[in-house]
Protein backbone atom coordinates (compact mmCIF):
# COMPACT_ATOMS: atom_id res chain seq x y z
CA UNK A 1 0.00 0.00 0.00
CA UNK A 2 1.03 3.60 -0.56
CA UNK A 3 2.67 5.70 1.88
CA UNK A 4 -0.35 8.36 3.08
CA UNK A 5 -0.15 11.81 1.65
CA UNK A 6 -1.04 14.27 4.25
CA UNK A 7 -1.27 18.05 2.48
CA UNK A 8 -1.72 21.17 4.16
CA UNK A 9 -3.96 23.08 2.67
CA UNK A 10 -4.28 26.62 2.98
CA UNK A 11 -7.33 29.00 2.84
CA UNK A 12 -8.41 30.24 -0.52
CA UNK A 13 -7.05 33.21 -2.31
CA UNK A 14 -9.82 33.51 -4.54
CA UNK A 15 -12.57 36.51 -3.11
CA UNK A 16 -15.28 35.26 -5.78
CA UNK A 17 -15.87 31.09 -4.72
CA UNK A 18 -18.82 30.33 -6.08
CA UNK A 19 -17.05 31.60 -9.43
CA UNK A 20 -13.86 29.32 -8.59
CA UNK A 21 -16.07 26.48 -7.79
CA UNK A 22 -17.60 27.18 -11.32
CA UNK A 23 -14.00 26.78 -12.55
CA UNK A 24 -13.58 23.24 -11.08
CA UNK A 25 -16.69 22.30 -12.36
CA UNK A 26 -15.98 23.18 -15.73
CA UNK A 27 -12.85 21.03 -15.49
CA UNK A 28 -14.05 18.12 -13.86
CA UNK A 29 -16.48 18.06 -16.85
CA UNK A 30 -13.64 17.93 -19.50
CA UNK A 31 -11.55 15.39 -17.82
CA UNK A 32 -15.29 13.33 -17.31
CA UNK A 33 -14.31 12.78 -13.46
CA UNK A 34 -17.49 13.63 -10.90
CA UNK A 35 -16.57 14.97 -7.72
CA UNK A 36 -18.87 14.57 -4.32
CA UNK A 37 -18.88 16.32 -1.32
CA UNK A 38 -19.95 14.49 1.37
CA UNK A 39 -20.99 16.02 4.38
CA UNK A 40 -22.13 15.67 8.19
CA UNK A 41 -22.17 16.63 11.72
CA UNK A 42 -19.25 14.78 14.09
CA UNK A 43 -19.50 11.11 14.23
CA UNK A 44 -22.81 10.44 11.76
CA UNK A 45 -20.62 7.97 9.58
CA UNK A 46 -19.12 9.69 6.77
CA UNK A 47 -16.20 6.94 6.58
CA UNK A 48 -17.85 3.70 7.00
CA UNK A 49 -20.00 4.89 4.63
CA UNK A 50 -17.97 5.89 2.17
CA UNK A 51 -16.37 2.94 2.69
CA UNK A 52 -19.16 0.47 2.11
CA UNK A 53 -20.02 3.15 -1.22
CA UNK A 54 -16.67 2.30 -2.63
CA UNK A 55 -17.05 -1.75 -1.61
CA UNK A 56 -20.05 -1.49 -3.89
CA UNK A 57 -18.82 0.85 -6.52
CA UNK A 58 -15.03 -0.06 -6.94
CA UNK A 59 -14.90 -2.42 -9.66
CA UNK A 60 -17.27 -0.44 -12.15
CA UNK A 61 -15.71 3.59 -10.99
CA UNK A 62 -12.01 4.75 -10.52
CA UNK A 63 -12.45 5.82 -7.41
CA UNK A 64 -10.35 8.80 -5.42
CA UNK A 65 -10.47 9.97 -1.85
CA UNK A 66 -9.84 13.05 -0.28
CA UNK A 67 -10.60 12.92 3.61
CA UNK A 68 -10.71 16.29 5.13
CA UNK A 69 -10.02 16.76 8.51
CA UNK A 70 -8.32 19.78 10.92
CA UNK A 71 -6.24 17.15 12.70
CA UNK A 72 -5.04 13.12 12.52
CA UNK A 73 -5.11 10.91 9.71
CA UNK A 74 -7.44 8.14 11.02
CA UNK A 75 -10.09 8.43 8.41
CA UNK A 76 -7.54 8.04 5.28
CA UNK A 77 -5.63 5.23 6.93
CA UNK A 78 -9.63 3.63 7.03
CA UNK A 79 -10.19 4.64 3.67
CA UNK A 80 -6.59 3.57 2.18
CA UNK A 81 -7.40 -0.16 3.17
CA UNK A 82 -10.42 -0.46 0.28
CA UNK A 83 -7.52 -0.36 -1.99
CA UNK A 84 -8.53 3.68 -3.64
CA UNK A 85 -6.05 6.14 -4.24
CA UNK A 86 -6.52 8.34 -0.67
CA UNK A 87 -4.89 11.48 0.62
CA UNK A 88 -5.55 13.42 3.66
CA UNK A 89 -5.68 16.85 3.68
CA UNK A 90 -5.64 18.91 6.98
CA UNK A 91 -7.21 22.42 7.20
CA UNK A 92 -4.89 24.32 9.54
CA UNK A 93 -7.73 24.25 12.10
CA UNK A 94 -10.42 25.84 9.55
CA UNK A 95 -13.73 24.54 9.93
CA UNK A 96 -14.86 23.74 6.27
CA UNK A 97 -13.40 23.54 2.64
CA UNK A 98 -13.90 26.02 0.21
CA UNK A 99 -13.16 26.15 -3.40
CA UNK A 100 -9.57 27.02 -3.48
CA UNK A 101 -8.92 24.42 -0.54
CA UNK A 102 -10.82 21.50 -2.73
CA UNK A 103 -8.85 22.64 -5.92
CA UNK A 104 -5.27 21.65 -3.89
CA UNK A 105 -7.04 18.45 -2.72
CA UNK A 106 -7.63 17.67 -6.40
CA UNK A 107 -4.97 18.24 -7.55
CA UNK A 108 -2.52 16.11 -4.79
CA UNK A 109 -4.85 13.76 -5.64
CA UNK A 110 -5.22 13.88 -9.84
CA UNK A 111 -8.26 13.83 -11.28
CA UNK A 112 -7.49 12.56 -14.84
CA UNK A 113 -7.41 8.72 -14.32
CA UNK A 114 -10.96 9.24 -11.92
CA UNK A 115 -14.86 8.57 -12.57
CA UNK A 116 -15.29 9.33 -9.37
CA UNK A 117 -14.01 11.89 -6.90
CA UNK A 118 -14.87 11.94 -3.12
CA UNK A 119 -14.64 14.88 -0.63
CA UNK A 120 -15.56 13.74 3.02
CA UNK A 121 -15.73 17.56 4.33
CA UNK A 122 -14.76 18.37 7.67
CA UNK A 123 -17.59 16.76 10.49
CA UNK A 124 -19.48 20.13 10.87
CA UNK A 125 -23.37 20.63 9.99
CA UNK A 126 -22.87 24.36 9.66
CA UNK A 127 -19.99 25.73 8.04
CA UNK A 128 -19.56 23.25 5.31
CA UNK A 129 -22.93 24.45 3.19
CA UNK A 130 -21.85 27.76 2.96
CA UNK A 131 -19.12 27.02 0.71
CA UNK A 132 -19.09 25.93 -2.73
CA UNK A 133 -16.40 23.38 -2.90
CA UNK A 134 -16.85 22.76 -6.81
CA UNK A 135 -18.29 19.55 -6.31
CA UNK A 136 -21.00 18.02 -8.92
CA UNK A 137 -23.35 17.10 -5.93
CA UNK A 138 -23.59 17.87 -1.95
CA UNK A 139 -24.54 15.24 0.07
CA UNK A 140 -25.16 14.98 3.62
CA UNK A 141 -25.50 11.89 6.32
CA UNK A 142 -27.69 12.39 9.48
CA UNK A 143 -27.23 9.05 11.99
CA UNK A 144 -30.09 8.45 13.76
CA UNK A 145 -28.44 9.07 17.48
CA UNK A 146 -27.99 13.04 16.60
CA UNK A 147 -32.02 13.25 16.50
CA UNK A 148 -34.93 13.72 13.96
CA UNK A 149 -34.59 17.87 14.88
CA UNK A 150 -31.36 18.36 12.70
CA UNK A 151 -33.22 19.38 9.57
CA UNK A 152 -35.01 22.40 11.43
CA UNK A 153 -31.81 23.36 13.15
CA UNK A 154 -29.20 23.33 10.66
CA UNK A 155 -31.44 24.15 7.53
CA UNK A 156 -28.48 25.21 4.68
CA UNK A 157 -27.50 21.76 5.08
CA UNK A 158 -30.49 20.35 3.76
CA UNK A 159 -30.81 23.15 1.55
CA UNK A 160 -27.76 22.44 -0.13
CA UNK A 161 -27.70 19.23 -0.56
CA UNK A 162 -28.91 16.54 -3.40
CA UNK A 163 -29.37 13.89 -1.26
CA UNK A 164 -29.50 13.16 2.19
CA UNK A 165 -28.54 9.31 4.19
CA UNK A 166 -29.81 8.80 6.86
CA UNK A 167 -27.63 6.29 8.53
CA UNK A 168 -27.55 3.80 11.78
CA UNK A 169 -30.84 2.83 11.36
CA UNK A 170 -29.53 -0.33 12.51
CA UNK A 171 -29.93 1.18 16.52
CA UNK A 172 -33.18 2.83 15.66
CA UNK A 173 -34.92 0.39 18.74
CA UNK A 174 -32.74 2.54 21.24
CA UNK A 175 -33.11 6.49 20.01
CA UNK A 176 -36.32 8.14 19.93
CA UNK A 177 -36.27 8.93 16.18
CA UNK A 178 -39.30 9.64 13.69
CA UNK A 179 -38.32 8.28 10.47
CA UNK A 180 -41.26 9.83 8.92
CA UNK A 181 -41.11 13.35 11.04
CA UNK A 182 -37.09 13.92 9.56
CA UNK A 183 -38.17 12.84 6.14
CA UNK A 184 -41.16 15.99 5.94
CA UNK A 185 -38.81 18.22 7.91
CA UNK A 186 -35.97 17.82 5.81
CA UNK A 187 -38.50 17.65 2.48
CA UNK A 188 -39.70 21.56 4.36
CA UNK A 189 -36.20 22.61 3.63
CA UNK A 190 -35.26 20.49 0.55
CA UNK A 191 -38.67 19.05 -1.37
CA UNK A 192 -35.91 17.28 -4.38
CA UNK A 193 -33.78 15.58 -1.84
CA UNK A 194 -33.06 12.04 -2.14
CA UNK A 195 -33.58 10.45 0.82
CA UNK A 196 -31.62 7.04 1.60
CA UNK A 197 -32.04 5.66 5.31
CA UNK A 198 -29.56 3.13 5.51
CA UNK A 199 -26.89 1.18 7.81
CA UNK A 200 -23.21 1.85 6.65
CA UNK A 201 -22.24 -0.68 9.61
CA UNK A 202 -24.89 -3.87 8.35
CA UNK A 203 -24.62 -2.81 4.62
CA UNK A 204 -28.52 -2.63 4.84
CA UNK A 205 -30.00 0.28 2.23
CA UNK A 206 -26.56 0.52 0.69
CA UNK A 207 -27.27 -0.69 -2.91
CA UNK A 208 -29.96 2.10 -3.10
CA UNK A 209 -27.30 4.81 -2.34
CA UNK A 210 -25.16 3.71 -4.50
CA UNK A 211 -27.03 3.14 -7.81
CA UNK A 212 -28.26 6.66 -7.42
CA UNK A 213 -24.77 7.70 -7.09
CA UNK A 214 -23.37 5.75 -9.72
CA UNK A 215 -26.57 7.07 -11.60
CA UNK A 216 -25.59 10.36 -10.89
CA UNK A 217 -21.42 9.99 -12.22
CA UNK A 218 -22.86 8.30 -15.63
CA UNK A 219 -24.72 11.21 -16.24
CA UNK A 220 -22.27 13.69 -15.84
CA UNK A 221 -19.11 12.06 -17.07
CA UNK A 222 -21.29 10.87 -20.58
CA UNK B 1 -45.69 29.71 31.40
CA UNK B 2 -44.28 33.39 29.89
CA UNK B 3 -44.05 33.63 25.73
CA UNK B 4 -40.74 32.47 24.80
CA UNK B 5 -38.40 35.19 23.45
CA UNK B 6 -36.03 35.03 20.25
CA UNK B 7 -33.41 37.10 19.94
CA UNK B 8 -31.73 38.06 16.57
CA UNK B 9 -27.97 38.19 18.14
CA UNK B 10 -25.62 40.27 15.70
CA UNK B 11 -22.55 39.50 14.86
CA UNK B 12 -19.89 41.35 17.18
CA UNK B 13 -18.36 44.55 16.68
CA UNK B 14 -15.56 43.99 19.21
CA UNK B 15 -12.39 43.75 17.31
CA UNK B 16 -10.73 41.90 20.27
CA UNK B 17 -12.78 39.60 21.26
CA UNK B 18 -10.87 37.93 24.16
CA UNK B 19 -10.79 41.47 25.89
CA UNK B 20 -14.41 41.86 25.33
CA UNK B 21 -14.88 38.18 27.12
CA UNK B 22 -12.46 39.39 30.12
CA UNK B 23 -15.45 42.12 30.45
CA UNK B 24 -17.91 39.79 30.73
CA UNK B 25 -16.46 37.56 33.31
CA UNK B 26 -15.64 40.72 35.12
CA UNK B 27 -19.03 41.92 35.04
CA UNK B 28 -20.16 38.59 35.92
CA UNK B 29 -18.06 38.23 38.75
CA UNK B 30 -18.94 40.93 40.93
CA UNK B 31 -23.20 39.90 39.77
CA UNK B 32 -21.59 36.79 41.39
CA UNK B 33 -23.62 35.22 38.25
CA UNK B 34 -21.50 31.89 36.47
CA UNK B 35 -22.14 32.01 33.27
CA UNK B 36 -21.54 27.83 31.56
CA UNK B 37 -20.54 27.69 27.89
CA UNK B 38 -22.00 24.30 26.57
CA UNK B 39 -20.55 22.88 23.53
CA UNK B 40 -20.98 19.81 21.48
CA UNK B 41 -21.76 18.60 18.13
CA UNK B 42 -25.30 18.16 16.49
CA UNK B 43 -27.48 15.43 18.15
CA UNK B 44 -24.94 15.19 21.09
CA UNK B 45 -27.63 15.52 24.01
CA UNK B 46 -27.05 19.11 25.03
CA UNK B 47 -30.44 19.77 25.49
CA UNK B 48 -31.20 17.13 27.50
CA UNK B 49 -28.32 16.77 29.82
CA UNK B 50 -28.96 20.71 30.60
CA UNK B 51 -32.61 19.65 31.30
CA UNK B 52 -31.66 17.05 33.78
CA UNK B 53 -29.09 19.36 35.12
CA UNK B 54 -31.49 22.10 36.08
CA UNK B 55 -33.63 19.11 37.72
CA UNK B 56 -30.87 18.27 39.96
CA UNK B 57 -29.72 21.79 40.86
CA UNK B 58 -33.03 24.24 40.33
CA UNK B 59 -33.73 24.25 44.07
CA UNK B 60 -30.49 25.41 44.92
CA UNK B 61 -29.10 27.57 42.27
CA UNK B 62 -31.28 30.28 40.54
CA UNK B 63 -30.52 29.50 36.92
CA UNK B 64 -31.10 31.46 33.43
CA UNK B 65 -30.61 29.53 30.30
CA UNK B 66 -29.98 30.73 26.47
CA UNK B 67 -30.55 28.77 23.79
CA UNK B 68 -29.03 29.62 20.21
CA UNK B 69 -29.23 27.68 17.29
CA UNK B 70 -29.24 29.01 13.43
CA UNK B 71 -32.93 28.11 13.21
CA UNK B 72 -36.51 26.91 15.52
CA UNK B 73 -36.93 27.53 18.84
CA UNK B 74 -37.54 23.76 19.30
CA UNK B 75 -34.58 23.60 22.31
CA UNK B 76 -35.76 26.64 24.07
CA UNK B 77 -39.37 25.18 24.13
CA UNK B 78 -38.49 22.20 25.77
CA UNK B 79 -35.97 23.88 28.53
CA UNK B 80 -38.64 26.35 29.47
CA UNK B 81 -40.56 23.33 30.55
CA UNK B 82 -38.33 22.92 33.60
CA UNK B 83 -39.47 26.28 34.97
CA UNK B 84 -35.93 28.12 34.44
CA UNK B 85 -36.02 31.98 32.56
CA UNK B 86 -35.05 30.34 29.20
CA UNK B 87 -34.44 32.43 26.02
CA UNK B 88 -33.63 31.06 22.39
CA UNK B 89 -31.08 33.15 20.81
CA UNK B 90 -30.78 32.77 16.89
CA UNK B 91 -27.24 33.19 15.22
CA UNK B 92 -28.43 34.82 11.68
CA UNK B 93 -26.55 31.60 9.87
CA UNK B 94 -23.33 32.17 12.42
CA UNK B 95 -21.75 28.55 13.32
CA UNK B 96 -20.70 29.64 17.13
CA UNK B 97 -21.60 32.81 19.23
CA UNK B 98 -18.36 35.60 20.38
CA UNK B 99 -18.46 37.56 23.34
CA UNK B 100 -20.18 40.69 22.00
CA UNK B 101 -23.13 37.63 20.95
CA UNK B 102 -23.31 36.14 24.27
CA UNK B 103 -23.41 40.09 25.77
CA UNK B 104 -26.14 40.77 23.62
CA UNK B 105 -27.68 37.43 25.60
CA UNK B 106 -27.16 37.78 28.85
CA UNK B 107 -28.95 41.41 28.61
CA UNK B 108 -31.58 40.14 27.21
CA UNK B 109 -32.15 37.06 29.81
CA UNK B 110 -31.15 39.39 32.46
CA UNK B 111 -28.04 38.00 35.43
CA UNK B 112 -28.49 39.97 38.34
CA UNK B 113 -31.03 37.43 39.87
CA UNK B 114 -29.16 34.28 38.54
CA UNK B 115 -26.48 31.88 40.22
CA UNK B 116 -25.73 30.41 37.01
CA UNK B 117 -26.40 31.13 33.36
CA UNK B 118 -26.09 28.76 30.84
CA UNK B 119 -24.79 29.06 27.19
CA UNK B 120 -26.23 26.04 25.14
CA UNK B 121 -23.94 27.01 22.09
CA UNK B 122 -24.45 25.81 17.96
CA UNK B 123 -24.05 22.00 18.00
CA UNK B 124 -20.16 22.25 16.34
CA UNK B 125 -17.57 20.67 17.00
CA UNK B 126 -15.06 23.20 15.46
CA UNK B 127 -15.74 27.31 15.51
CA UNK B 128 -17.54 27.39 19.07
CA UNK B 129 -14.01 26.43 20.69
CA UNK B 130 -12.51 29.36 18.86
CA UNK B 131 -14.28 32.13 20.75
CA UNK B 132 -14.06 33.05 24.04
CA UNK B 133 -17.37 33.70 25.14
CA UNK B 134 -17.08 35.58 28.58
CA UNK B 135 -17.98 32.08 30.40
CA UNK B 136 -16.22 31.13 33.44
CA UNK B 137 -16.18 27.45 32.55
CA UNK B 138 -16.19 25.49 29.03
CA UNK B 139 -17.80 22.21 29.11
CA UNK B 140 -18.22 20.01 25.98
CA UNK B 141 -20.63 16.98 25.71
CA UNK B 142 -19.19 13.93 23.32
CA UNK B 143 -21.93 11.23 22.79
CA UNK B 144 -21.30 7.47 22.48
CA UNK B 145 -22.25 7.11 18.45
CA UNK B 146 -20.34 10.06 17.44
CA UNK B 147 -17.11 7.77 18.51
CA UNK B 148 -13.84 7.74 20.76
CA UNK B 149 -11.55 9.11 17.89
CA UNK B 150 -13.40 12.62 17.93
CA UNK B 151 -10.58 14.37 20.69
CA UNK B 152 -7.98 13.41 17.79
CA UNK B 153 -10.14 15.32 15.20
CA UNK B 154 -11.39 18.15 16.90
CA UNK B 155 -8.43 19.24 19.31
CA UNK B 156 -9.17 22.63 20.07
CA UNK B 157 -12.49 21.32 21.37
CA UNK B 158 -10.87 19.48 23.93
CA UNK B 159 -8.35 21.81 25.03
CA UNK B 160 -10.44 24.88 25.81
CA UNK B 161 -12.89 22.64 27.96
CA UNK B 162 -12.51 22.54 31.49
CA UNK B 163 -14.99 19.04 31.87
CA UNK B 164 -16.17 16.60 29.28
CA UNK B 165 -19.25 15.11 29.61
CA UNK B 166 -19.47 11.57 27.74
CA UNK B 167 -23.40 11.14 27.32
CA UNK B 168 -25.35 8.10 25.82
CA UNK B 169 -23.78 5.64 27.98
CA UNK B 170 -26.85 3.88 27.51
CA UNK B 171 -26.04 2.53 23.75
CA UNK B 172 -22.58 1.76 24.54
CA UNK B 173 -23.71 -2.12 23.77
CA UNK B 174 -24.66 -0.75 20.15
CA UNK B 175 -21.40 0.82 18.93
CA UNK B 176 -17.66 0.05 19.18
CA UNK B 177 -16.78 2.74 21.52
CA UNK B 178 -13.79 2.06 23.74
CA UNK B 179 -14.13 4.53 27.05
CA UNK B 180 -10.69 4.10 27.73
CA UNK B 181 -9.18 5.07 24.65
CA UNK B 182 -11.72 8.07 24.75
CA UNK B 183 -10.12 9.38 28.09
CA UNK B 184 -6.53 8.97 26.93
CA UNK B 185 -7.46 10.76 23.66
CA UNK B 186 -8.99 13.29 25.78
CA UNK B 187 -6.12 13.89 28.48
CA UNK B 188 -3.57 13.88 25.45
CA UNK B 189 -5.62 17.10 24.35
CA UNK B 190 -5.78 18.36 28.21
CA UNK B 191 -4.69 16.78 30.96
CA UNK B 192 -6.98 18.61 33.78
CA UNK B 193 -10.12 17.90 31.69
CA UNK B 194 -12.86 16.12 34.16
CA UNK B 195 -14.32 13.55 32.64
CA UNK B 196 -17.43 12.03 33.44
CA UNK B 197 -19.65 9.37 32.00
CA UNK B 198 -23.36 10.25 31.58
CA UNK B 199 -26.90 9.52 29.95
CA UNK B 200 -28.61 12.23 30.50
CA UNK B 201 -31.84 9.75 29.12
CA UNK B 202 -31.57 7.87 32.74
CA UNK B 203 -29.69 9.81 34.52
CA UNK B 204 -26.94 7.91 35.37
CA UNK B 205 -23.71 9.63 36.08
CA UNK B 206 -25.59 13.01 36.64
CA UNK B 207 -25.17 13.77 40.44
CA UNK B 208 -21.70 13.42 39.74
CA UNK B 209 -21.41 16.17 37.29
CA UNK B 210 -24.09 18.95 38.74
CA UNK B 211 -22.03 18.49 41.88
CA UNK B 212 -18.92 19.45 39.85
CA UNK B 213 -20.78 22.45 38.24
CA UNK B 214 -22.57 23.41 41.45
CA UNK B 215 -18.89 23.49 43.42
CA UNK B 216 -17.49 25.60 40.60
CA UNK B 217 -20.63 27.95 40.89
CA UNK B 218 -19.76 28.31 44.51
CA UNK B 219 -16.36 29.00 43.75
CA UNK B 220 -17.12 32.24 41.59
CA UNK B 221 -20.13 32.97 43.50
CA UNK B 222 -18.12 33.13 46.40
Amino acid sequence: MDTLRIIEVKQSIFADNNAEADRIRAKLKAEKTFLLNLMAGPGAGKTTTLMRTIELLKDRLRIGVMEADIDSAVDAEKVQTTGVKTIQLHTGGMCHLDAGMTEQGLMELGTKELDLAVLENVGNLVCPAEFDTGAVKNVAILSVPEGDDKPLKYPLMFEVCHALLINKIDVLPYFDFDMEKVVEYAHMRNPNLAIFPICAKTGEGMESWAAWLENEVAAWNA
